[in-house]
Protein backbone atom coordinates (compact mmCIF):
# COMPACT_ATOMS: atom_id res chain seq x y z
CA UNK A 1 0.00 0.00 0.00
CA UNK A 2 1.30 3.03 -1.07
CA UNK A 3 0.42 6.34 0.97
CA UNK A 4 -2.40 8.13 0.40
CA UNK A 5 -3.49 11.32 0.94
CA UNK A 6 -7.16 11.84 2.40
CA UNK A 7 -6.64 15.65 2.90
CA UNK A 8 -4.70 18.81 1.66
CA UNK A 9 -5.41 22.52 2.71
CA UNK A 10 -3.16 25.53 2.38
CA UNK A 11 -1.86 26.82 5.70
CA UNK A 12 0.12 30.20 6.24
CA UNK A 13 1.29 29.74 2.81
CA UNK A 14 2.19 25.94 2.91
CA UNK A 15 0.09 22.86 3.58
CA UNK A 16 -1.56 20.81 5.71
CA UNK A 17 -1.99 17.42 4.49
CA UNK A 18 -3.40 14.44 6.16
CA UNK A 19 -2.05 11.29 4.92
CA UNK A 20 -2.66 7.41 5.72
CA UNK A 21 -0.04 4.74 4.41
CA UNK A 22 0.16 1.02 5.77
CA UNK A 23 2.37 0.72 8.78
CA UNK A 24 4.58 -1.93 9.41
CA UNK A 25 4.99 -0.90 13.08
CA UNK A 26 0.94 -1.07 13.60
CA UNK A 27 0.51 -3.71 11.01
CA UNK A 28 -2.57 -1.84 9.95
CA UNK A 29 -3.00 1.26 7.50
CA UNK A 30 -2.42 4.31 10.16
CA UNK A 31 -2.90 8.10 9.17
CA UNK A 32 -0.92 11.28 10.16
CA UNK A 33 -1.14 14.89 9.96
CA UNK A 34 1.72 17.18 8.35
CA UNK A 35 2.01 20.90 8.04
CA UNK A 36 4.60 21.72 5.55
CA UNK A 37 6.14 25.15 5.26
CA UNK A 38 6.45 27.35 2.49
CA UNK A 39 10.79 26.41 2.30
CA UNK A 40 9.73 22.50 2.18
CA UNK A 41 7.13 23.28 -0.45
CA UNK A 42 9.90 24.78 -2.32
CA UNK A 43 12.41 21.65 -1.85
CA UNK A 44 14.64 23.59 1.07
CA UNK A 45 15.53 21.03 3.71
CA UNK A 46 13.53 21.67 7.06
CA UNK A 47 13.68 21.48 10.86
CA UNK A 48 10.26 19.30 11.83
CA UNK A 49 8.71 18.84 15.26
CA UNK A 50 6.23 15.66 16.26
CA UNK A 51 3.35 16.09 17.95
CA UNK A 52 2.42 14.01 20.30
CA UNK A 53 -1.11 14.48 21.61
CA UNK A 54 -2.98 12.82 24.73
CA UNK A 55 -5.86 10.17 25.48
CA UNK A 56 -8.72 10.10 22.97
CA UNK A 57 -6.93 12.14 20.66
CA UNK A 58 -6.13 11.63 16.61
CA UNK A 59 -3.48 12.84 14.10
CA UNK A 60 -5.71 15.65 14.07
CA UNK A 61 -6.23 17.04 17.86
CA UNK A 62 -2.78 18.72 18.04
CA UNK A 63 -2.71 20.49 14.91
CA UNK A 64 -6.42 22.04 15.28
CA UNK A 65 -6.27 22.76 18.85
CA UNK A 66 -2.77 23.42 19.78
CA UNK A 67 -2.31 26.69 17.71
CA UNK A 68 1.39 26.37 16.46
CA UNK A 69 0.97 26.06 12.41
CA UNK A 70 1.52 30.26 12.53
CA UNK A 71 4.59 29.65 14.46
CA UNK A 72 5.72 26.88 12.82
CA UNK A 73 5.32 28.50 9.74
CA UNK A 74 7.09 32.21 10.98
CA UNK A 75 9.90 30.16 11.92
CA UNK A 76 9.96 27.59 8.93
CA UNK A 77 9.30 24.71 10.63
CA UNK A 78 7.56 21.38 9.36
CA UNK A 79 4.83 19.32 11.88
CA UNK A 80 3.96 15.83 11.94
CA UNK A 81 0.99 14.59 13.94
CA UNK A 82 0.70 11.10 14.39
CA UNK A 83 -2.75 9.40 15.68
CA UNK A 84 -2.46 8.21 19.02
CA UNK A 85 -2.95 4.41 18.61
CA UNK A 86 -3.38 1.94 15.72
CA UNK A 87 -6.69 1.86 14.49
CA UNK A 88 -9.09 -0.85 13.50
CA UNK A 89 -6.58 -3.89 14.85
CA UNK A 90 -9.96 -6.39 15.28
CA UNK A 91 -8.51 -6.76 18.74
CA UNK A 92 -11.63 -8.34 20.89
CA UNK A 93 -12.44 -4.48 22.99
CA UNK A 94 -9.88 -2.18 21.62
CA UNK A 95 -12.49 0.18 21.46
CA UNK A 96 -14.26 -0.52 24.91
CA UNK A 97 -12.98 2.38 27.03
CA UNK A 98 -11.30 5.56 26.57
CA UNK A 99 -7.80 4.85 28.35
CA UNK A 100 -6.79 1.61 27.16
CA UNK A 101 -6.74 0.48 23.35
CA UNK A 102 -7.64 2.56 20.62
CA UNK A 103 -6.89 6.44 21.41
CA UNK A 104 -4.49 5.08 23.84
CA UNK A 105 -1.57 3.83 22.78
CA UNK A 106 0.69 5.30 25.45
CA UNK A 107 3.43 5.52 22.93
CA UNK A 108 4.85 2.15 24.09
CA UNK A 109 5.53 -1.18 22.38
CA UNK A 110 3.18 -3.76 23.97
CA UNK A 111 4.50 -6.83 24.61
CA UNK A 112 1.54 -9.13 26.08
CA UNK A 113 -1.31 -10.42 23.76
CA UNK A 114 -3.69 -9.64 22.55
CA UNK A 115 -1.83 -6.30 21.81
CA UNK A 116 2.09 -7.22 21.09
CA UNK A 117 1.05 -7.72 17.15
CA UNK A 118 -0.23 -3.83 16.39
CA UNK A 119 0.39 -1.81 19.56
CA UNK A 120 3.41 -0.64 18.97
CA UNK A 121 3.44 3.25 18.63
CA UNK A 122 6.78 3.23 20.48
CA UNK A 123 8.33 2.17 17.31
CA UNK A 124 5.86 3.74 14.69
CA UNK A 125 6.44 7.62 16.26
CA UNK A 126 10.27 6.51 17.37
CA UNK A 127 11.12 5.30 13.88
CA UNK A 128 8.68 4.57 10.94
CA UNK A 129 7.40 8.17 11.30
CA UNK A 130 10.23 10.01 11.12
CA UNK A 131 12.01 8.03 8.67
CA UNK A 132 8.55 7.62 6.50
CA UNK A 133 8.15 11.49 6.44
CA UNK A 134 11.72 12.55 6.05
CA UNK A 135 11.18 10.15 2.81
CA UNK A 136 8.67 11.74 1.28
CA UNK A 137 9.16 15.50 2.33
CA UNK A 138 11.76 17.83 2.66
CA UNK A 139 12.70 17.32 6.29
CA UNK A 140 16.12 17.51 8.02
CA UNK A 141 16.54 13.81 10.19
CA UNK A 142 18.76 15.86 11.97
CA UNK A 143 17.09 18.44 13.01
CA UNK A 144 13.99 16.84 14.96
CA UNK A 145 12.17 18.07 17.76
CA UNK A 146 9.41 16.53 19.74
CA UNK A 147 6.40 17.69 21.49
CA UNK A 148 3.60 16.11 23.39
CA UNK A 149 0.52 16.88 25.49
CA UNK A 150 -0.50 14.93 28.77
CA UNK A 151 0.14 11.28 27.23
CA UNK A 152 1.75 12.51 24.61
CA UNK A 153 4.14 14.54 26.78
CA UNK A 154 4.83 10.77 28.23
CA UNK A 155 5.92 9.73 24.94
CA UNK A 156 7.74 12.89 23.77
CA UNK A 157 9.89 12.70 27.28
CA UNK A 158 10.16 8.95 26.92
CA UNK A 159 11.06 9.20 23.36
CA UNK A 160 13.81 11.80 24.35
CA UNK A 161 15.25 9.82 27.58
CA UNK A 162 15.63 6.74 25.84
CA UNK A 163 16.73 7.98 22.32
CA UNK A 164 18.40 11.15 22.78
CA UNK A 165 20.37 10.55 19.44
CA UNK A 166 16.80 10.98 17.33
CA UNK A 167 15.60 14.35 18.97
CA UNK A 168 17.70 17.57 19.32
CA UNK A 169 14.79 19.20 21.48
CA UNK A 170 12.04 18.38 23.47
CA UNK A 171 8.95 19.43 25.32
CA UNK A 172 5.84 18.94 27.38
CA UNK A 173 2.60 19.96 28.72
CA UNK A 174 0.81 18.62 31.93
CA UNK A 175 2.92 15.32 30.69
CA UNK A 176 1.95 12.05 32.49
CA UNK A 177 5.48 12.03 34.69
CA UNK A 178 5.30 9.08 36.57
CA UNK A 179 3.05 6.53 35.03
CA UNK A 180 3.98 3.72 36.90
CA UNK A 181 2.35 5.22 39.89
CA UNK A 182 -0.65 6.13 38.69
CA UNK A 183 -3.79 3.99 38.25
CA UNK A 184 -4.00 5.66 34.23
CA UNK A 185 -0.29 4.02 33.81
CA UNK A 186 -0.63 1.05 35.88
CA UNK A 187 -3.42 -0.56 33.90
CA UNK A 188 -2.01 0.21 30.47
CA UNK A 189 0.94 -1.45 31.56
CA UNK A 190 -0.48 -4.17 32.94
CA UNK A 191 -1.83 -4.81 29.84
CA UNK A 192 0.91 -3.93 27.48
CA UNK A 193 3.21 -5.74 29.23
CA UNK A 194 1.08 -8.70 30.74
CA UNK A 195 2.68 -7.75 34.21
CA UNK A 196 6.03 -7.97 33.31
CA UNK A 197 7.54 -4.90 35.56
CA UNK A 198 10.62 -4.41 34.10
CA UNK A 199 9.07 -2.90 30.75
CA UNK A 200 7.86 -0.25 33.27
CA UNK A 201 10.64 1.63 34.28
CA UNK A 202 11.69 1.81 29.95
CA UNK A 203 7.93 3.86 29.39
CA UNK A 204 8.33 6.01 32.43
CA UNK A 205 10.33 9.76 32.22
CA UNK A 206 10.53 9.56 36.46
CA UNK A 207 12.29 6.34 36.35
CA UNK A 208 14.48 6.89 33.04
CA UNK A 209 15.92 9.71 34.76
CA UNK A 210 16.41 7.40 38.10
CA UNK A 211 18.22 4.99 35.73
CA UNK A 212 20.23 7.15 34.14
CA UNK A 213 18.99 8.47 31.17
CA UNK A 214 19.59 12.06 29.84
CA UNK A 215 18.77 14.70 27.51
CA UNK A 216 21.19 17.15 26.46
CA UNK A 217 19.17 19.67 26.09
CA UNK A 218 17.07 21.66 28.10
CA UNK A 219 13.35 20.23 28.28
CA UNK A 220 11.15 22.57 28.64
CA UNK A 221 7.45 21.48 30.38
CA UNK A 222 4.27 23.69 30.93
CA UNK A 223 2.25 22.59 33.80
CA UNK A 224 -1.49 24.56 34.99
CA UNK A 225 -2.10 24.83 38.88
CA UNK A 226 -5.71 23.91 38.27
CA UNK A 227 -4.67 20.69 36.24
CA UNK A 228 -7.79 18.59 37.10
CA UNK A 229 -5.37 15.68 36.52
CA UNK A 230 -2.30 16.80 38.25
CA UNK A 231 -2.60 14.16 41.26
CA UNK A 232 -2.17 11.84 38.32
CA UNK A 233 0.88 13.90 35.97
CA UNK A 234 3.10 14.13 39.18
CA UNK A 235 5.34 16.87 37.59
CA UNK A 236 6.64 16.89 41.21
CA UNK A 237 8.27 13.67 40.81
CA UNK A 238 10.30 14.54 37.59
CA UNK A 239 10.98 17.92 38.94
CA UNK A 240 12.62 15.76 41.96
CA UNK A 241 14.38 13.21 39.51
CA UNK A 242 15.54 15.95 36.88
CA UNK A 243 17.35 17.49 40.12
CA UNK A 244 18.98 14.48 41.08
CA UNK A 245 19.74 13.32 37.60
CA UNK A 246 21.34 16.63 37.01
CA UNK A 247 19.03 16.88 34.18
CA UNK A 248 18.56 20.02 32.83
CA UNK A 249 14.45 21.28 32.86
CA UNK A 250 12.43 24.06 33.00
CA UNK A 251 9.23 23.36 34.32
CA UNK A 252 6.61 26.57 34.29
CA UNK A 253 3.80 25.97 36.71
CA UNK A 254 0.73 28.15 35.22
CA UNK A 255 -1.71 29.93 37.63
CA UNK A 256 -4.68 29.13 37.37
CA UNK A 257 -4.43 26.94 34.24
CA UNK A 258 -6.03 23.68 33.53
CA UNK A 259 -5.41 20.80 31.34
CA UNK A 260 -6.82 21.83 27.90
CA UNK A 261 -5.59 22.85 25.23
CA UNK A 262 -7.21 26.18 26.03
CA UNK A 263 -3.65 26.20 28.22
CA UNK A 264 -2.23 24.53 25.58
CA UNK A 265 -2.62 27.22 23.16
CA UNK A 266 -1.87 30.09 25.41
CA UNK A 267 1.99 28.73 25.89
CA UNK A 268 2.31 27.10 22.57
CA UNK A 269 4.57 29.94 20.76
CA UNK A 270 6.80 29.51 23.66
CA UNK A 271 7.24 25.60 23.01
CA UNK A 272 8.07 26.74 19.21
CA UNK A 273 10.19 29.14 20.12
CA UNK A 274 12.40 26.66 22.40
CA UNK A 275 12.45 24.37 19.46
CA UNK A 276 13.07 26.64 16.66
CA UNK A 277 16.29 27.43 18.85
CA UNK A 278 17.21 24.14 19.73
CA UNK A 279 17.08 23.28 15.77
CA UNK A 280 18.55 26.21 14.72
CA UNK A 281 14.94 27.51 12.52
CA UNK B 1 -33.86 29.19 33.98
CA UNK B 2 -30.49 31.33 35.32
CA UNK B 3 -27.48 30.78 33.69
CA UNK B 4 -25.31 27.63 34.18
CA UNK B 5 -21.40 27.89 33.60
CA UNK B 6 -20.73 24.53 31.77
CA UNK B 7 -16.95 24.87 31.59
CA UNK B 8 -14.03 27.66 32.32
CA UNK B 9 -11.23 27.52 30.97
CA UNK B 10 -8.30 30.03 32.08
CA UNK B 11 -6.79 31.38 28.36
CA UNK B 12 -4.25 34.25 27.89
CA UNK B 13 -4.84 35.46 31.12
CA UNK B 14 -8.50 35.89 30.16
CA UNK B 15 -11.17 33.09 30.45
CA UNK B 16 -13.20 30.55 27.91
CA UNK B 17 -16.21 29.71 29.52
CA UNK B 18 -19.35 28.14 27.67
CA UNK B 19 -22.68 28.71 29.05
CA UNK B 20 -26.35 27.41 29.01
CA UNK B 21 -29.27 29.51 29.55
CA UNK B 22 -32.84 29.22 28.46
CA UNK B 23 -33.66 31.52 25.23
CA UNK B 24 -36.40 33.23 25.11
CA UNK B 25 -36.24 33.69 21.51
CA UNK B 26 -36.00 29.91 20.75
CA UNK B 27 -37.94 28.73 23.71
CA UNK B 28 -35.47 26.05 24.19
CA UNK B 29 -32.21 26.01 26.64
CA UNK B 30 -29.26 27.59 24.34
CA UNK B 31 -25.22 27.37 24.58
CA UNK B 32 -22.69 29.59 23.68
CA UNK B 33 -19.21 30.29 24.56
CA UNK B 34 -17.64 33.78 25.49
CA UNK B 35 -13.67 34.64 25.87
CA UNK B 36 -13.65 37.06 28.36
CA UNK B 37 -9.82 39.04 27.85
CA UNK B 38 -8.28 39.98 31.28
CA UNK B 39 -9.39 43.32 31.06
CA UNK B 40 -13.03 42.60 31.38
CA UNK B 41 -12.35 40.21 34.27
CA UNK B 42 -11.16 43.24 36.15
CA UNK B 43 -13.94 45.20 35.65
CA UNK B 44 -12.93 46.87 32.67
CA UNK B 45 -15.62 47.85 30.07
CA UNK B 46 -14.49 45.95 26.81
CA UNK B 47 -15.39 46.02 23.17
CA UNK B 48 -17.03 42.49 21.55
CA UNK B 49 -16.90 40.63 18.70
CA UNK B 50 -19.63 38.17 17.95
CA UNK B 51 -18.64 35.02 16.18
CA UNK B 52 -21.03 33.29 13.72
CA UNK B 53 -19.98 29.54 12.46
CA UNK B 54 -21.07 27.57 9.38
CA UNK B 55 -23.40 24.77 8.83
CA UNK B 56 -22.94 21.95 11.49
CA UNK B 57 -21.23 24.40 13.49
CA UNK B 58 -21.47 24.59 17.26
CA UNK B 59 -20.67 27.26 19.89
CA UNK B 60 -17.19 25.69 20.01
CA UNK B 61 -16.22 25.46 16.52
CA UNK B 62 -15.25 29.01 15.94
CA UNK B 63 -13.38 29.44 18.81
CA UNK B 64 -11.80 26.34 19.02
CA UNK B 65 -10.65 26.07 15.32
CA UNK B 66 -10.06 29.95 14.37
CA UNK B 67 -7.52 30.44 16.39
CA UNK B 68 -8.83 34.40 16.95
CA UNK B 69 -8.31 33.78 20.78
CA UNK B 70 -4.46 35.28 21.34
CA UNK B 71 -5.33 38.24 19.12
CA UNK B 72 -8.49 39.14 20.48
CA UNK B 73 -6.74 39.06 24.06
CA UNK B 74 -4.31 41.51 22.05
CA UNK B 75 -6.31 43.99 21.93
CA UNK B 76 -8.13 43.53 24.96
CA UNK B 77 -11.52 42.53 23.07
CA UNK B 78 -14.19 39.91 24.08
CA UNK B 79 -15.34 37.18 21.43
CA UNK B 80 -19.12 35.67 21.52
CA UNK B 81 -19.85 32.24 20.02
CA UNK B 82 -23.52 31.22 19.44
CA UNK B 83 -24.60 27.79 18.58
CA UNK B 84 -25.52 28.06 14.72
CA UNK B 85 -29.20 26.84 15.35
CA UNK B 86 -31.61 25.98 18.78
CA UNK B 87 -31.10 22.51 19.54
CA UNK B 88 -33.70 19.67 21.01
CA UNK B 89 -36.74 21.37 19.60
CA UNK B 90 -38.61 18.40 19.50
CA UNK B 91 -39.39 19.29 15.79
CA UNK B 92 -39.89 16.14 13.61
CA UNK B 93 -36.59 15.43 11.04
CA UNK B 94 -34.79 18.36 12.83
CA UNK B 95 -31.66 16.38 12.98
CA UNK B 96 -31.79 14.16 10.03
CA UNK B 97 -29.86 16.20 7.13
CA UNK B 98 -27.19 18.81 7.37
CA UNK B 99 -28.37 21.82 5.80
CA UNK B 100 -32.02 22.10 7.35
CA UNK B 101 -33.13 22.20 11.15
CA UNK B 102 -30.21 21.70 13.91
CA UNK B 103 -26.66 23.24 12.61
CA UNK B 104 -28.39 25.05 10.05
CA UNK B 105 -30.38 27.65 11.45
CA UNK B 106 -29.08 30.16 8.56
CA UNK B 107 -29.68 33.06 11.54
CA UNK B 108 -32.85 33.50 10.41
CA UNK B 109 -36.29 33.78 12.13
CA UNK B 110 -38.55 31.61 10.33
CA UNK B 111 -42.50 31.94 9.56
CA UNK B 112 -43.41 28.92 8.36
CA UNK B 113 -44.47 25.95 10.70
CA UNK B 114 -42.94 23.33 12.15
CA UNK B 115 -39.76 25.68 12.18
CA UNK B 116 -41.31 29.28 13.31
CA UNK B 117 -41.83 28.93 17.06
CA UNK B 118 -37.90 27.69 17.74
CA UNK B 119 -35.98 29.02 14.68
CA UNK B 120 -35.68 32.48 15.51
CA UNK B 121 -31.88 32.78 15.29
CA UNK B 122 -32.00 36.11 14.01
CA UNK B 123 -33.65 37.36 16.81
CA UNK B 124 -31.24 35.25 18.83
CA UNK B 125 -28.10 36.37 17.82
CA UNK B 126 -28.84 40.11 16.88
CA UNK B 127 -30.86 41.09 20.25
CA UNK B 128 -30.78 38.34 23.29
CA UNK B 129 -27.28 37.48 23.24
CA UNK B 130 -25.39 40.82 22.59
CA UNK B 131 -27.76 42.05 25.49
CA UNK B 132 -27.36 38.93 27.49
CA UNK B 133 -23.91 38.89 27.34
CA UNK B 134 -23.67 42.72 28.14
CA UNK B 135 -25.74 42.39 31.25
CA UNK B 136 -23.03 39.10 32.52
CA UNK B 137 -20.07 40.32 31.53
CA UNK B 138 -18.16 43.89 31.21
CA UNK B 139 -18.77 44.63 26.97
CA UNK B 140 -19.44 47.56 25.99
CA UNK B 141 -22.75 47.60 23.97
CA UNK B 142 -20.99 51.14 21.76
CA UNK B 143 -18.36 48.86 20.28
CA UNK B 144 -19.81 45.60 19.03
CA UNK B 145 -18.03 43.31 15.67
CA UNK B 146 -19.58 40.61 14.03
CA UNK B 147 -17.66 37.79 12.23
CA UNK B 148 -18.75 34.92 10.14
CA UNK B 149 -17.53 31.88 8.37
CA UNK B 150 -19.54 30.58 5.19
CA UNK B 151 -23.37 30.64 6.83
CA UNK B 152 -21.96 32.55 9.53
CA UNK B 153 -20.55 35.01 6.97
CA UNK B 154 -24.04 35.43 5.58
CA UNK B 155 -25.47 35.73 8.83
CA UNK B 156 -22.34 38.48 10.08
CA UNK B 157 -23.53 40.78 6.75
CA UNK B 158 -26.90 40.13 7.23
CA UNK B 159 -27.04 41.47 10.22
CA UNK B 160 -24.56 44.43 9.49
CA UNK B 161 -26.27 45.48 6.25
CA UNK B 162 -30.22 45.24 8.20
CA UNK B 163 -28.93 46.98 11.57
CA UNK B 164 -25.89 48.63 11.31
CA UNK B 165 -27.17 50.16 14.81
CA UNK B 166 -26.12 46.95 16.26
CA UNK B 167 -22.75 46.07 14.76
CA UNK B 168 -19.99 48.74 14.28
CA UNK B 169 -18.00 46.86 12.27
CA UNK B 170 -17.91 43.36 10.34
CA UNK B 171 -16.33 40.99 8.20
CA UNK B 172 -16.50 37.67 6.67
CA UNK B 173 -14.37 34.54 5.55
CA UNK B 174 -15.95 32.67 2.88
CA UNK B 175 -19.40 33.48 3.35
CA UNK B 176 -22.43 32.77 1.35
CA UNK B 177 -22.97 35.73 -0.52
CA UNK B 178 -26.55 35.40 -2.86
CA UNK B 179 -28.30 32.74 -0.81
CA UNK B 180 -31.71 33.14 -2.70
CA UNK B 181 -29.51 32.08 -6.13
CA UNK B 182 -28.57 28.60 -5.04
CA UNK B 183 -30.06 25.76 -3.28
CA UNK B 184 -28.34 25.85 0.01
CA UNK B 185 -30.24 29.18 0.23
CA UNK B 186 -33.91 28.16 -1.59
CA UNK B 187 -34.06 25.01 0.25
CA UNK B 188 -33.64 26.85 4.01
CA UNK B 189 -35.38 30.16 2.75
CA UNK B 190 -38.31 27.89 1.21
CA UNK B 191 -38.83 25.31 3.97
CA UNK B 192 -37.90 28.64 6.79
CA UNK B 193 -40.18 31.15 5.03
CA UNK B 194 -42.92 28.64 3.77
CA UNK B 195 -42.20 29.47 0.77
CA UNK B 196 -42.93 33.19 0.56
CA UNK B 197 -40.43 35.33 -1.37
CA UNK B 198 -40.87 38.57 0.23
CA UNK B 199 -38.88 37.53 3.37
CA UNK B 200 -36.12 36.04 1.21
CA UNK B 201 -34.79 39.02 0.06
CA UNK B 202 -34.53 40.17 4.14
CA UNK B 203 -31.66 37.61 4.68
CA UNK B 204 -29.62 37.71 1.36
CA UNK B 205 -26.68 40.02 1.50
CA UNK B 206 -26.51 40.75 -2.36
CA UNK B 207 -30.71 41.31 -2.25
CA UNK B 208 -29.99 44.09 0.76
CA UNK B 209 -27.31 45.94 -0.94
CA UNK B 210 -29.75 45.79 -3.73
CA UNK B 211 -32.44 47.36 -1.73
CA UNK B 212 -30.31 49.94 -0.14
CA UNK B 213 -28.94 48.71 2.86
CA UNK B 214 -25.71 49.93 4.02
CA UNK B 215 -22.98 49.74 6.53
CA UNK B 216 -20.93 52.48 7.48
CA UNK B 217 -17.50 50.49 7.60
CA UNK B 218 -15.62 48.83 5.20
CA UNK B 219 -16.56 45.22 5.14
CA UNK B 220 -13.52 42.90 5.51
CA UNK B 221 -13.82 39.65 3.33
CA UNK B 222 -11.68 36.80 2.74
CA UNK B 223 -12.29 34.54 -0.07
CA UNK B 224 -9.90 31.41 -1.11
CA UNK B 225 -9.29 30.78 -4.54
CA UNK B 226 -9.91 27.07 -4.37
CA UNK B 227 -13.35 27.03 -1.97
CA UNK B 228 -14.69 24.01 -2.66
CA UNK B 229 -18.18 25.75 -2.24
CA UNK B 230 -17.36 28.85 -4.36
CA UNK B 231 -20.01 28.41 -6.70
CA UNK B 232 -22.42 28.43 -4.22
CA UNK B 233 -20.86 31.34 -2.58
CA UNK B 234 -21.17 33.84 -4.82
CA UNK B 235 -18.55 36.68 -3.77
CA UNK B 236 -18.79 38.34 -7.20
CA UNK B 237 -22.50 38.73 -6.88
CA UNK B 238 -21.45 40.53 -3.62
CA UNK B 239 -18.99 42.74 -4.85
CA UNK B 240 -20.93 43.77 -8.19
CA UNK B 241 -23.87 44.58 -5.89
CA UNK B 242 -21.55 46.48 -3.01
CA UNK B 243 -19.85 48.41 -5.84
CA UNK B 244 -23.37 49.45 -7.44
CA UNK B 245 -24.69 50.56 -4.02
CA UNK B 246 -21.27 52.01 -3.31
CA UNK B 247 -21.13 50.14 -0.06
CA UNK B 248 -17.34 50.34 0.83
CA UNK B 249 -16.14 46.95 1.24
CA UNK B 250 -12.12 45.43 0.78
CA UNK B 251 -12.47 41.49 -0.71
CA UNK B 252 -9.21 39.80 -0.82
CA UNK B 253 -8.93 36.62 -3.08
CA UNK B 254 -6.36 34.36 -2.01
CA UNK B 255 -4.42 31.85 -4.16
CA UNK B 256 -4.43 28.23 -3.30
CA UNK B 257 -6.88 28.61 -0.05
CA UNK B 258 -9.84 26.43 0.39
CA UNK B 259 -13.10 26.91 2.69
CA UNK B 260 -12.05 25.29 5.55
CA UNK B 261 -10.88 27.03 9.14
CA UNK B 262 -7.31 26.28 7.72
CA UNK B 263 -7.78 28.74 5.51
CA UNK B 264 -9.77 30.64 8.06
CA UNK B 265 -6.90 31.05 10.93
CA UNK B 266 -4.15 31.91 8.17
CA UNK B 267 -5.87 35.49 7.72
CA UNK B 268 -7.57 35.85 11.59
CA UNK B 269 -5.34 38.18 13.04
CA UNK B 270 -6.12 40.30 10.17
CA UNK B 271 -9.75 40.33 10.98
CA UNK B 272 -9.36 40.98 14.33
CA UNK B 273 -7.14 43.69 13.53
CA UNK B 274 -10.00 45.46 11.60
CA UNK B 275 -12.61 45.07 14.44
CA UNK B 276 -10.24 46.55 16.77
CA UNK B 277 -9.57 49.30 14.41
CA UNK B 278 -13.21 50.17 13.92
CA UNK B 279 -13.70 49.56 17.48
CA UNK B 280 -11.14 51.74 18.79
CA UNK B 281 -9.71 48.47 20.80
Amino acid sequence: MSTEILARHECFGGSVRFIRHHSESLGVPATFGVFLPEQALKGEKVPVIHLLSGLTGTQETFLIKANAIRFAADHGIALVAPDTSPRHTGIKGEDDVYDLGSGAGFYVDATAEPWAKHYRMESYVGEELPALTESLFHLDAERRGIVGHSMGGMGALIQALRFPHRWKTVSAFAPICFPSSIAWGQKAFDAYFGGDPAHWMKCDPTMLLRSGCRHPSTILIDQGTQDQYLADLRPDALEEGAREAKQSIEMRHHQGYDHSYWFVQTFIADHIRHHAKGLRA
